[in-house]
C-alpha cells in the first residue's frame, strides 16, 4: 500500500537522522555552551505569563518582526520569521522549485538542503568545495547552474560543517551570473566579521537566513528569520503555514534582542575559547584542525576518525562524525565549548590521537 | 526578476491572510474561551527553567510522543508530533502528491487544504456537501477520486465551517474505495462523540490529524499530531523538518497531559454553552443555525451577513465571515465563547437581525 500512496522519490529517501548517544558534554550540534540566561529566563516568564496562551498567535508577528528588521538593518517587509532557519529553506524551495528542477549546493555542507530539495521532487547538483581551504569555486557553480538552469543555488557561510566563510567576491559573482535564487544561509555569522546585508541592496535574487540557535543561545526554541527584497519575501510567506511560529519563542526572541549585551559578550567569549581550541589542536601530533570563523572546528585525524569519536564518548564527550560526508573522510567537527569542556576535549584528544 | 524566480502556480495565489480587526472578544478563530489555566501555566515554568534553552529539543520528541500515543490508545510509532496540525497536512501533502496531482476536497471546509496543495502543484478538486446537512457526498467523491486517480482525499469532521460530523459509514466508503490517502483532520474531535481511531486497524490508507489549539486552550503553542501505521508515520516524518517542536510547546503539551481533566471540564462547559447558544440563536427571527458538534456554530442570516458582521464588531464582537465560502453566502462562523460572551453575541445579534 505505501507504493501506491507515497511517492518514490521519498521512499527512496533515507531520512535525516541522529544517532542516540549517552553524553555528558554535547560538541555535537554547535549549540551556544553558556545557555540562556537565568535573569532572562525570568524576563520571558514575566512577558509570557501574561499573555493568553489559547489563542492564535499574532498572524503578522509584528512584534518579532519588527524589532529583527530594527537589529538587521532592514525594513519589517523584508523579514520572514520561521519556526527554525531549517522552515524557511524549505518554503524558500517550495516556492522555487519543481520536480526534475535543479539545486546547485556546494558540498560538503548542511545535509538537510540536498534533502529537502530531494523531498521536493528537485535534483541536488553537488559542486565540490576547493581542496585545502574550502573556498567556492565560483566558476564551476555557475557552470553547473547554467548548464542545468538551476532554479536556486544554496550558500552557507560561514560554510557547515567546514568553518571558513566564503569570499564576499565570489558570492557577488555567483549571484549576478545566475538566474534562479541564492540563498545564503548565514546561520553562523554572529561569530564571523562577514555581514551580507548590502547584498540585498545590490542584488534582487537573493535572501538570507538566519538563526537564534546558535549564537542566541535558543536552539531549543526554534526561531530563524530571512531577509530579503519584499517582493520576494512576499512570494515566500505563501508557502509557509500561517501561525508557524508559537507565542513562546516569539517571547523568548523579544528578550533576547532587548538583551542583546548578553549574546554579544557570549560570542566574544567563544571566540576567544575557539581561537584557544585552533591552537591547542594544532599543536598535537596527528590533528588538523582548519581555522574557523564559526563555532566549531573541522578537524583531519591521522587517526581513523571513529576511533577517536569513540574515545571522546567514553569520556562523555559527544562531538560530530563527519567522516561520511563528502571528501570529509577522517575528519570530526568539534563544537567549541565552554574553557573546561574545551580542556577536558584536548585531554582526550590528547592521550586517543598519540 | 520575480517572474524567474518564483514557481507561477505561487506567483497566481492569494495569500491565507486575515484581515485586522479592533475587538474585545474573540469568536472568530474557534479557540477555546477559557484558556490555559495559571496553575499549569506555573506548572509549564517549573518544568521549563530547569531546560538548557540553548540545546536543540530532543530529535525523536519521544516524551511527548509516548504520552500522545498513551492519550490516543496507539503505539509510540503511530504518533508525529508536529508544530500546529497544519504542519502535518503540509508533509502529507509533500510525500503523496507532485505537480498535477489531484487532491480531493469536499467543500466547504478549512481552507488552508486546498491552499498546501496548490503551492505543491497539487490540484484541488472540490466536491459539494450535500445541501442542507453538509453531509459527505461518498459516491460523488469517490467518482471524483477515481476520475483523477487522486492521491489525496482530505475529510474534516466535524467540519470547519459547517460543524457537523461525517457519518462513519461515509468515511469508510470513501476510504475502502480510494487508491490513494485519506487524511482525516480530527482538530475538534474532542468536542463530539466521534473518534476514528478505529479506521487506523481496518485500513492501510488513512491518517488521523489532532491539535491542542481547540479543545486543549493552546492555540499560541501551535502543536498537532498525527495518527497513522507505522510504516506510513515512517514515510511522512521524512518529510518534517528536524527539530520542527520547540521545547515550550513541548512542555506545555506534557503539562496538559498531565491535567486532562482540566480539559474534559472545560470542553463540557463549552458543549453546554454551545448547546444553549444553538437553542437562543434558534429562537431569533431571521437567524439560522445549523446544529453543531464543534465549538462554533455556522449561522445563516436573512439580513445581509456583511452588515451583521459589521454590527457585531462595532460592539465589539469579532465573528467569522465565511460568506465568500461556495455555498456561504449569508453566513457568519460564531466560536463559542464564555456564558458572558455568548449573551453579549445574542443580544447584538437579537438587534441586529431585525
Amino acid at each position: 500500500m505505501i507504493e501506491t500512496i507515497i511517492k518514490p522519490e521519498v521512499r527512496g529517501l533515507t531520512p535525516y537522522t541522529l544517532q542516540d548517544h549517552t553524553y555528558r558534554y554535547k560538541l555535537n550540534q554547535n549549540e551556544n555552551p553558556f545557555g540562556f540566561p537565568n535573569g532572562l529566563k525570568e524576563a520571558f516568564w514575566r512577558r509570557v505569563r501574561e499573555r493568553d496562551w489559547a489563542r492564535y498567535p499574532d498572524f503578522h508577528l509584528r512584534q518579532v518582526t519588527e524589532r529583527l528588521a530594527e537589529h538587521a538593518g532592514v525594513s519589517p517587509d523584508m523579514v520572514l520569521v520561521g519556526n527554525g532557519s531549517n522552515e524557511l529553506i524549505q518554503v524558500t524551495l517550495m516556492v522555487t522549485v519543481s520536480r526534475g528542477d535543479t539545486v546547485v549546493i556546494p558540498t560538503p555542507t548542511f545535509t538537510l538542503y540536498a534533502l529537502l530539495a530531494t523531498v521536493l521532487g528537485a535534483t541536488p547538483q553537488s559542486v565540490t568545495l576547493r581542496a585545502g581551504n574550502f573556498a567556492l569555486p565560483a566558476e564551476d557553480i555557475i557552470a553547473a547552474a547554467q548548464a542545468k538552469q538551476a532554479r536556486v543555488v544554496i550558500l552557507c557561510t560561514p560554510n557547515n560543517p567546514t568553518g571558513n566563510i566564503h569570499a564576499e567576491a565570489d558570492v557577488r559573482q555567483i549571484i549576478e551570473a545566475c538566474d534562479g535564487l541564492v540563498i545564503v544561509d548565514e546561520a553562523y555569522h554572529e561569530f564571523c566579521d562577514q555581514d551580507f546585508r548590502a547584498l540585498l541592496d545590490d542584488y534582487e535574487n537573493v535572501v538570507l537566513l538566519r538563526t537564534f540557535s546558535k549564537a542566541w543561545g535558543l536552539a531549543g526554541a526554534r526561531l530563524g528569520y530571512l531577509l530579503g527584497r519584499p517582493d520576494l519575501v512576499q512570494e515566500i510567506a505563501k508557502a509557509k503555514l500561517p501561525y508557524g511560529l508559537n507565542i513562546f519563542s516569539e517571547t523568548a526572541a523579544l528578550v533576547a534582542l532587548d538583551h542583546q549585551e548578553v549574546m554579544r559578550e557570549q560570542v566574544a567569549e567563544i571566540g576567544r575559547q575557539r581561537d584557544l581550541l585552533f591552537g591547542a589542536l594544532a599543536g598535537l601530533d596527528g590533528v588538523h584542525p582548519y581555522p574557523s570563523q564559526a563555532n566549531f572546528i573541522l578537524t583531519r585525524f591521522d587517526r581513523p576518525s571513529g576511533e577517536v569519536f569513540a574515545a571522546c564518548l567514553e569520556q562523555g564527550l559527544l562531538v560530530r562524525d563527519v567522516s561520511h560526508y563528502p571528501g570529509l573522510a577522517g575528519h570530526l567537527r568539534l563544537s567549541v565549548g565552554t574553557a573546561e569542556e574545551n580542556e577536558i576535549l584536548l585531554a582526550v584528544l590528547e592521550k586517543s590521537t598519540k
